[in-house]
C-alpha cells in the first residue's frame, strides 16, 4: 500500500505539529505523488478561521511548508512511489517560506495542495505549491528546502 | 490601561486563530508599541515543534503574520498608545507573507517578535519582523498587509 510521504519519516522526525504521525494535537498533513504533482488535502478545523467565513493564513502557510519540506523529501528519494516501511533517507527543513495569498480562503471545504519541485541543487531544493479551494487558487507558496543541518539531527 | 492591538479589534474581527480574543483555541498573540517598534511575546506550547527541541516553523509563520498585521492596524490608528475600549479603525489581511528561518528556534523559551513598518502607501503596509530566542535573531520576516476587501466585511 502506498504511505504518505510523512508516514516514512523515521520516528525521530515524526513529531512535527504540520505533519508528524506521532503528534497527537497536530495537523497530520499526508502527501501523495499524483504524477510529477505531490498532493495534500486538509479540511480545516472550525478553530482554524482568520475571520468568519474565511481560513486562517498561519494554517495556509502551515500547509504550504510541510507540504514543500515532505515533497522535498521524497523527490530526493527518487520520484517511484513509497511503499510502506521505506524510510525516507533525507531530511529537510525549511530555509524560506513565502505564500501570496491571492483571494480569502473560504473555511469548510477540503484544501488542495499541489507541489512541484522547481529546482534541485546541492543541499538546496525549491518547491512551488498552490492552494485551490474549490478549483479556485486562493494562495501560492515558494519553499527552499535545505537538508537538515548535523546540529539539528537527533541523537548527534 | 493600554491595551494589545489585537484587543482593540471589533468583535467581528476576534475570531483569528492566531491573535482574536474570542478564539478559545487560538494563540492569542498580543502586541503593544515599544518606540517605533512593536513587539510580542508568545511562549510554545510543547506540541508546537517541529523537530524535538526545535519550534516548528508554521508557527513562527503565523506569529510573524498576526504581529505584522496588528502592528499595520496600529499603525494606521496613529503612533498613540491605544487606550482601553479604543477601536482600530481600519482590518488588514495578508497579501504576502515571508520568512526566512535563519537558525533552528529552540523550544522552551519566550519567543520575541519586534515588528517595524517599512512602507505605508494607500491600502498597503509593508511591515518587517524580526523572530528572537534569548538575543538570538532566528528568523526574520516580511509581511504585505492590505486592508480588508469589502467582500471579506462581516454583515456587508
Amino acid at each position: 500500500m502506498v504511505q504518505p510521504f510523512q508516514d516514512n519519516y523515521p520516528d525521530d522526525y515524526s513529531h512535527c505539529f504540520g505533519c508528524g504521525r506521532l503528534n497527537d494535537k497536530g495537523l497530520h498533513i499526508k502527501s501523495y505523488w499524483e504524477g510529477e504533482e505531490a498532493v495534500a488535502v486538509h479540511v480545516p478545523d472550525p478553530h482554524h478561521i482568520g475571520f468568519p467565513g474565511y481560513v486562517y493564513g498561519g494554517l495556509i502557510a502551515s500547509l504550504v511548508d510541510c507540504h514543500a519540506i515532505g515533497t522535498a523529501a521524497a523527490a530526493a528519494h527518487g520520484a517511484q512511489d513509497l511503499e510502506a516501511g521505506a524510510h525516507l533517507p533525507l531530511t529537510y527543513v525549511t530555509a524560506s517560506l513565502k505564500v501570496d495569498y491571492l483571494k480569502p480562503t473560504p473555511m469548510g471545504h477540503p484544501i488542495e495542495l499541489r507541489a512541484r519541485i522547481d529546482e534541485i541543487k546541492g543541499r538546496k531544493t525549491v518547491v512551488s505549491v498552490t492552494v485551490t479551494v474549490n478549483t479556485v487558487v486562493c494562495a501560492r507558496g515558494a519553499v527552499v528546502a535545505v537538508t537538515m543541518p548535523d546540529t539539528m539531527v537527533p541523537g548527534r
